[in-house]
């Protein structure tokens, strides 16, 4: 019995964020200081390091669940399935429903409850769960949808990340330039085919690196002290994942047996440019081995980071061919990475 | 191989709130019309439906992760074990650590990071995620750590359900008066004793029921639109959960091979006193069987409702004879039983 993806979707919403309407922000230190640069040369610099010139943000009247509703149509069409035969649901995402320009997260329901309803789905016995599990939420989807099969608890998973980032950032923070929405979303399931989940591997890093990423106040001061964002403290971030992430791909491509010139692409979450490309060059390093060309597809550039969406969406656009030159081809082995909040680190290698 | 509770731990605040604390609560209707009685007349009528006479509040300063790290500590001390051994720390929670007197909920990082960063475990290999599944969430973390331990994934979870309901309550609402905080928390782990997890049965209502439990906003038009609080449809989830539940719980037993006559104790979710006696009645009756003395233990009376803290709660309770006359011998046969938010209902025939 193996375990593959049999449909994929993915939601890129149709607002674009460029770099140039940051340009008009009031971008502050985290002490409340002035940055001592136009704004015209900090978004350069951002742009130099992350690699982004534009991101995308839902419309006013999308939440997440409404993305990650659309995502999961296009997985089950994909697919080719009836809906009534999904066994569970699992949404990963970090903020809930968060209504434009308002501050609350909303989760009551759970956001697989309401996207299981938006899907018109009937059947009572298919679970829908919600994930909390940072950025890596929805490689972590796949791995329970993997935990539920092999358990015999379920035949067939449709695993979501959905992400509406755009609604929790602090203006006044430059790393608001990196945040986007999104959404993915898969369909997991048993089959006799050759190949699938050849191994995962997750970890989970708190003693110190708990509070990495955090809820907290503006970088304005004189806002509301009782209303918080996402922050992060990117330095340690970059340092921890280039420390850490290599690490754990190694682990799972070992345990998978396959060999180092065998994988044809990694599929890493989009965080920022720099900090994927001396992940993949210190993975490599790992195997003294040359990083092979396309190896790495990236959507950053366009697409920003949307947090749980990235990784399938990327997946999405490969295997629709639609990030030229990048393609996929039957039995090639790929490996699906991913980094973030909690901190949470985890990996798939995946035969396609 | 079995899957067995080895350790149970539970928080219960230490600040009481009792129904006269509501005689000066100005309560409306949910159209915002004034309700045409007095307040005594209100908590009274209130406390014969629900049973509830008081619920408890956490301390200002402490959030819903506080109260999970404490259960958490109290179970890995019961199970007697080395917490880097645990594989698993699954949170189940609605509504992340709301801050009292804020709005927002904080779930970056997630809660299970936040527990286990208290609990100062080490071990990276351990996973903390969160799981949103309404009230019957840490009934569905026990069975997602089943899966795992069936998977070969783990051998030993920590399963905590952890909520401060009172943050989240309207106070123009007579429904506040229902809701309470709280933590439970349980050792989940491979053995080859005798018993354990016989049978688990889950249903998520999503059609028409996705929206019987929500965020909405307060029954006073004058307050912000845009601050919104858990909100319910009582009546339809009251006609809800006496077709469903019983059925689920049925269906689950019959699944276990074990005799209704067996069944030594049914912990069911603390919602409402009436409604969990109706869904007893319900359930004995679809067996044509007299319900046993003392098969329903309850502690909604003093406790309230506290979410997915209340069925751990309780067991725990009984387990250490604090819920006279209840007591646990080893080989009952017990049924744990929720329902909630989603709507979702699950049940776990279990031996002790």
């Amino acid at each position: 019995m193996n375990i593959k993806i049999t449909g994929t979707g993915s939601y890129i919403p149709s607002n674009v964020e460029k770099n140039e309407s940051f340009h008009n922000h009031e971008f502050l230190n985290t002490d409340g200081s002035q940055i001592n640069a136009p704004n015209e040369v900090i978004v350069e610099k951002f742009k130099s390091i992350t690699g982004i010139s534009e991101r995308r943000y839902a419309k006013d009247h999308l939440d997440s669940s409404d993305l990650g509703s659309f995502a999961a149509e296009k997985a089950i069409e994909d697919a080719n399935i009836d809906p009534e035969t999904i066994d569970y649901i699992i949404v990963a995402h970090n903020f809930g429903d968060v209504k434009h320009n308002t501050i609350q997260s909303d989760m009551l329901p759970s956001l697989a409850s309401r996207i299981k309803h938006s899907l018109r789905i009937k059947n009572p016995k298919c679970v829908a769960y919600d994930l909390l599990f940072g950025c890596p939420g929805w490689v972590e989807g796949v791995i329970q949808a993997k935990a539920f099969i092999k358990a015999g608890m379920a035949k067939r998973c449709l695993v979501i990340g959905t992400e509406t980032l755009s609604r929790v950032v602090d203006k006044h923070d430059r790393d608001a330039m990196i945040f986007s929405d999104g959404a993915g979303a898969t369909i997991v399931e048993e089959t006799d085919e050759e190949g699938g989940i050849l191994a995962h591997e997750t970890a989970s890093f708190t003693y110190d690196e708990a509070y990495f990423l955090f809820f907290g106040n503006s970088n304005n001061p004189e806002l509301d002290k009782d209303t918080r964002y996402i922050k992060m403290d990117g330095r340690k971030i970059y340092e921890f994942a280039l420390m850490n992430v290599p690490k754990a791909m190694k682990t799972c491509l070992d345990n998978s047996g396959v060999d180092i010139k065998d994988v044809k692409k990694i599929f890493i979450h989009q965080a920022n440019e720099k900090m994927d490309e001396a992940i993949l060059k210190r993975f490599y390093r790992l195997y003294r081995t040359e990083i092979p060309e396309h190896v790495m597809p990236m959507s950053i550039q366009k697409l920003g980071n949307s947090s749980v969406a990235t990784v399938p969406t990327l997946f999405d656009l490969v295997k629709n061919k639609q990030l030229a030159p990048h393609e996929l081809n039957k039995g090639d082995v790929v490996i699906f990475a991913s980094v973030g909040a909690g901190m949470h680190i985890n990996a798939i290698v995946y035969q396609y």
